[in-house]
């Protein structure tokens, strides 16, 4: 176990911009360690969606340096039996619920220790039943970047919760897929990987896409590329296959949300 | 007086988070005082509604450092005769308009002294009519973060303006109380304190919460306990009785907004 | 040149909050120059929107202290021809797309040089086709914050991008305007400034504007003069005419939106 903190703490959760909940968690944070540098990722993760949480981070926490503290709170399940947890790498540490908000993380790094958080000597007292994010993440987070070591906090537990992350799979003609997410710009995030498509990608001229009443014929590799009006497949910043329409909501188009199926047919 | 800045100020406004407005104090802020630590609390109060950002500071306040400055504005007022106020404490200190905004604090907190600022030299200039947040409250925050005493923004005031705050009152059977904000969620965050419920709580069973077209018999100690779909009561982590539905909006379920009346009712 | 980075770093974006795509630039950006102080000034400019954006940045900018690097992603033509670039005066830089988003930050600021990005040592890689902001303008911005000389980064170029930016005019009784956005209070605020009225603005009673059915024939200096439900105008924060409300929406009550011309008449 090697992680040094750097005194970043990232904020990923489904508090919304209008309460003061991610206020609060700072100020308990900048209590404990006053030097700590706090960074909101999102607080716009739909409410209780822990699958959305789930990519928010994931998409964002490779960026940051090693040494970062990922606080993340997407906790539908808060003062039930459901643990507090504290997922350590050389890289970053991360510090949420145990219900699969971070598990994507703790599978994607090496050598991840999981703590389960029972040490109450680092909690806000009393505990609260509905906001473990001020009266114990956040305070745990604080205290781990102030140098505390991660056995101190609790417990190594191996059976931590797995995310269902829905996967492709194959169909007759190609893959069938899902939308994960639909972003600020209306764009369709899906589950397709560029690694899924591997050579199919190549030709890619050769794809078509059915999703509800609509087939996708076009892919672009740039938005430039694409038709005014016209709903195209492209590679995502996110290394994952989206459908865009140019400078408008794909979304709205096609009148699509998430966990919509598709499928994706090579020719 | 013994306020000593920290370096941290904190921001929260009717703002809203599209116009350029909380950035605009942040650079006057930094200009001042290029080593500040800004924090938001939120930007998201409703326009105009001062009793709505009085909760957001108090409930958010007391977990910042001591030396912590917190400034506020929502400021239905601004470029009238209201006068531009400077509270500090031992603890803390609070910058914002004299029209209630800041009075739960300044009465919650011990040995407050309250000064009327209005020495100019610390201002921008000109002062504009429509945005004091940028043209006095920023600048000031700032100065006192670099450490210039109190007493150099003006003179001591006792006349600050009191918010009327709506407070519980007794009924027949019990208390009528009000609902005081909606959360993200849609709880409905009432004006009930533990306080308030003393004894009753430990016998919890025996509460009814009438609002609206509806009775509500279930109070539970954490939404694990809640049944889906139905509205309960829970003592919420500001420390006022909230009603929620778990996992679902409360406020679209009871059709509730803020300011609505309802009554507990012990049997 | 004598730019002299100060460690700030402020981002203005279409991204919205509800993405993590403001976040991964701030990751980008700290694990390149762990020093930087991010602040943002919004998030919220429309989708797609570059005279809103130009008009964010340029009402901000000002505000912040000499050697501030200001970031900014209203970037529709991602993927095109269109140039990245950085400008840099004595006093800020400015890095972004090249599709008039600096423009009038380039016009307004003495002595500025246009650099276009193409040094690919400073960029993420693979350079992604869709988020320029993660992959080339976040790491050039925290590049040049370490102290990189703006040469560094590209070869000077002079035929940037103008903004049109739509004038007021004269017509037969006044002046014909425009307006060009409504902020989060639903002031409407205009294109005409403190400088286009002159003399007019003394002797203001004399003022009409027709707008769509309306005419308004009130002026204020302050909100307090105004009275409750009736439109008024008056000089804003940033120096341009608004037509306000008391503590309500123009926007709503004239049902008026961005890019709607009015006419000013004097009597």
């Amino acid at each position: 176990m090697a992680f040094v903190p750097n005194s970043i703490i990232t904020l990923t959760t489904d508090f919304g911009q209008d309460d003061p909940f991610a206020g609060i968690m700072k100020g308990v944070i900048l209590s404990v360690n006053p030097n700590a540098r706090i960074v909101d990722i999102t607080h716009g993760v739909p409410a209780h969606d822990i699958l959305a949480g789930a990519m928010a981070l994931q998409s964002s926490c490779s960026y940051f340096p090693k040494g970062t503290i990922h606080l993340a709170v997407v906790d539908p399940g808060v003062g039930s039996s459901r643990r507090p947890v504290l997922a350590v790498s050389d890289h970053h540490a991360f510090v949420g619920p145990d219900n699969g908000l971070l598990s994507p993380l703790i599978q994607s790094q090496k050598g991840v220790q999981v703590f389960h958080l029972t040490e109450e000597v680092f909690f806000l007292k009393p505990v609260s039943q509905t906001f473990h994010g001020r009266d114990i993440f956040a305070p745990v987070a604080a205290w781990l970047s102030r140098g505390k070591d991660p056995e101190s906090f609790g417990k190594p537990i191996e059976d931590w919760i797995w995310l269902h992350w829905p996967g492709p799979h194959r169909s007759g003609k190609g893959l069938k897929g899902t939308v994960l997410r639909i972003d600020h710009f209306g764009n369709l995030i899906t589950n397709i990987s560029l690694h899924d498509l591997s050579s199919r990608w190549a030709t890619r001229d050769a794809i078509e896409i059915q999703i509800g009443e609509h087939t996708i014929h076009r892919v672009c590799t740039s938005y430039a590329e694409a038709k005014g009006g016209e709903p195209f497949a492209i590679m995502g910043s996110a290394g994952l296959l989206e459908i865009s329409v140019k400078q408008a909501s794909a979304a709205a188009l096609l009148s699509v949300g998430p966990l919509e199926e598709f499928e994706i047919r090579f020719s």
